[in-house]
């Protein structure tokens, strides 16, 4: 049986859309559900959910962590916090994943404290999913980018370890069958980007089990190239959050043009669909989740903006992401590489 | 007399563009100019162009770096290309600045080879003006972001001497009054980023000649919150060539509607100035070039898709660069600094 924890409270809209996508997806599968927060908050939503009582075990807490919350010394006086204790039920065993739509940073710190990481592993890695296709083409198209913020600069094992990370989540998790990794770089070349980079691209080039497609550049993250995208934090949350500044933008010309007059207004409504795919390609709450990668179990944040379609989503995952046993593959490829190959002659 | 080296052959439209700008130019000041490249090419423009033929000297030279050439091996074998040329004649004082819109890496390597840094600064950067105002505001307004990727990595002197020269170039060539200066970050808080950042944070705030405003983030890049922006090369390069590929996106989307029938080219057309006006905030060719600081002299890269009207702007900025003696004020303010300063205390 497997046994989702999720954090109650965490996200602009909870605890309602919480418990509205909890319930959604009690309807799909057979999982059962803790529920970490606030009692008081959450009992009239939980009464009207519907959700099996049987299922769900709920655990009150009176703490919480606010979105925009500083972060330090959150460990020493916030334990009680809905995520803390979600992650020590996890480390525990008492649930088999994690999920929070609350303070990114929350939850990668409630990670790292109480799950331990898989074996050989040193660094866990937040991996953003964000849509990624070419305007050009149609359907649907995202790309997985890691590390979004987890870590802060990376040697070269640790990015090696992401792209394996990355492969088995792109693979098993959303599908792709031969996922094209790409080391996010300043350049395309193989020579590119230092020692540390240039190391990492040799190591996946030699990797046969994955599709190692090279090195890929700032304007390349939008043209939809490759599935995963590769590198340390600092760099993927920056990335990351140009992109999220994008899409504002799009929202601010959206209004501007609205609020124009007449002409524009028709112009708005006729253009509004071509508009609103591009805000529909960049608009996160579309697709669920961001895992923490490299832990012994997962943890995964939603959105701070989800919906209940988005939790719905992210708790899903993390059902699918535990019944295939994707902890349990990173770690065993991860093993496998580890004993193949010796870092240390990469080491600066 | 100021003497501008230009790069005849560099860009997408040399050298054609490059003389039509130079000529524009010519009839503003009384600056002499050192043109480079094939004269066969060259000539039949330079009639046309009506320049005196007593303020330009022309150097012959049949060879060339293309925009999108590898750059190795390069110093060895293109000992002739324009801008190694052009960055000689400037480090033997026959020329006081060099302009190219010819391939970033081949003007930095030249002046990286050719040009002596100046005393006390270790690292050279390249600024790059984007466009950065809030679409909710009017006006024009841009913001210089450097290095964009004439280094891979910094450490805290680098980063501060970055911010120093950022300051100088904001207030005494674009006008900038009391530049806001910021810290690209993963976060906003003083504490973020790792050793490096924190380090150069603390420096930053302790200068009370620049306004050091503190960390932005990613998002914070389209909102015009900063007059400067401080990062490392691998950061920069990565988080301009996003920004370019986003104005890549528009293009697409626009073309897309455009192309997809009466309904939509009916909005296009009155929707355009909205389009239009983001487009036009996110298009390099606005704004002249980018100059390469912490050389005794300055070299300016041009986009390489630059027109003529960008062109005369990157070789008047050149030209009042050298006037306004933009290297010594860096090299005088950071002499200071680096006496006042222990940068050692900051070592990891």
């Amino acid at each position: 049986m497997v046994k989702i924890a999720i954090d109650g409270m965490g996200g602009d809209f909870a605890p309602e859309v919480i418990i509205a996508g909890l319930s959604d997806v009690s309807k799909e599968t057979d999982a059962e559900f803790i529920l970490i927060g606030d009692k008081k908050k959450m009992d009239p939503h939980l009464k009207k959910s519907g959700i099996d009582p049987g299922r769900i075990e709920v655990i009150h807490t009176d703490e919480n962590i606010e979105m925009g919350e500083s972060l330090s010394g959150t460990l020493e006086t916030k334990q009680d916090a809905p995520v803390m204790i979600g992650a020590k039920l996890v480390s525990e065993k008492r649930a088999d994943a994690l999920v929070s739509a609350g303070n990114t940073g929350a939850v990668v710190l409630a990670a790292s404290k109480f799950i331990p990481m898989i074996q050989g592993i040193e660094r866990g890695a937040l991996a953003t999913i964000y849509p990624s296709k070419d305007l050009n083409s149609d359907g649907p198209d995202i790309s997985l980018l890691l590390d979004a913020g987890a870590t802060i600069h990376c040697n070269v094992k640790h990015l090696v370890h992401f792209a394996l990370m990355g492969h088995f989540y792109s693979k098993n998790i959303l599908g792709i069958k031969e996922p094209r990794i790409a080391l996010l770089n300043m350049g395309s070349e193989e020579t590119k980007g230092g020692h540390v980079l240039t190391s990492v691209y040799k190591i996946l080039k030699g990797i046969s089990e994955i599709n190692f497609i090279g090195n890929v550049e700032g304007y390349d993250l939008l043209r939809g190239v490759a599935d995963v995208i590769v590198c340390e934090g600092m760099i993927g949350n920056i990335s990351i959050k140009i992109l999220e500044g994008v899409a504002g933008s799009m929202d601010v010309l959206g209004k501007k043009a609205y609020d124009s007059g007449v002409r524009n207004k028709l112009g708005m409504a006729l253009l509004s669909n071509g508009l609103k795919e591009l805000k529909r390609r960049m608009d996160y709450t579309e697709y669920g989740g961001a895992p923490i990668l490299g832990f012994q179990k997962l943890c995964i944040v939603a959105h701070g903006k989800s919906n209940s379609k988005a939790v719905r989503k992210a708790i899903k995952v993390a059902e699918t992401s535990v019944r295939n046993g994707l902890c349990e593959q990173i770690r065993d490829s991860v093993t496998e590489l580890n004993m193949k190959l010796s870092f240390s002659e990469f080491d600066e």
